[in-house]
């Protein structure tokens, strides 16, 4: 129903654990590359249990490549580096929701290039950043939860 | 500003990440005995990364002295055994999110005796369960949503 990208994920665990997600929500995982791993690797699998074989999954060469490919006016690019919460955009089935790697988020070019679509998880003074599986499930649950008469349970 | 409360966890990097979640969404942590490791555990601390020191944690002896001790009208039950999706309950400040164990979730006697605050993270046919810290920031988040106002970001 829905897409997660994940532009140059670096933790294994992180990336099992958000394929797992995806074949919970019904949503296509986008890897995009270059990764830090290898995607067949046996932490990405342990972290996604036996989910990682029922995931839709799409892997592509680069940045550039993904974002020439797909309408980027339906892509939403998770950052906290905009003031805007994911929950304050309107969702419709189809929409891409993208998360940069662990260490270093989405390269500001691109966000400043898709500036309307930014969206954030606000937090606390306290905090800085959520884990990236935490974060997609958080974004694509509010996504599942605006458009739920589409998703089949 | 919530309660994020886990009934005997048995996994500490997820206990970690819930830690780092909780500091990033102004929510304090319960962690109710038995546990299936030590609190201090390096593998706690590591994946909240230097959250955790930050944390509002209370430590529980057991499900009944919790039960006991809490307003259980706003206690909320997260299970895969009922068909009430989360996001359709009204959440208010104060309120507690209860997770089960990752291998057990809640005994069914607990959620028997509170029916009616059971609630559910809707999955595909394709899924099962969701890893718990994924869970916690999905229902946490919905909360928060439903009382942005109160939130200081």
């Amino acid at each position: 129903m829905f897409n997660i990208v994940l532009f140059n994920p670096q933790i294994p665990p992180n990336t099992g654990n958000i394929g797992r997600l995806c074949v919970n929500a019904g949503a296509k995982l986008h890897i995009v590359k270059p990764i830090g791993f290898d995607i067949s690797q046996k932490a990405v699998k342990r972290a996604g249990l036996d989910y990682w074989d029922k995931l839709d999954l799409k892997v592509w060469e680069s940045v550039e490549e993904f974002l020439k490919n797909v309408d980027t006016n339906r892509c939403f690019f998770a950052t906290t580096k905009t003031k805007t919460p994911y929950f304050e955009k309107k969702y419709k089935k189809g929409d891409y929701f993208i998360f940069g790697s662990e260490t270093k988020g989405i390269d500001e070019k691109i966000l400043n290039q898709y500036k309307e679509n930014n969206i954030t998880i606000p937090m606390t003074n306290e905090g800085r950043s959520l884990n990236l599986a935490v974060s997609c499930g958080i974004i694509l649950y509010e996504a599942i939860r605006q458009n739920f008469k589409d998703f089949s349970w």
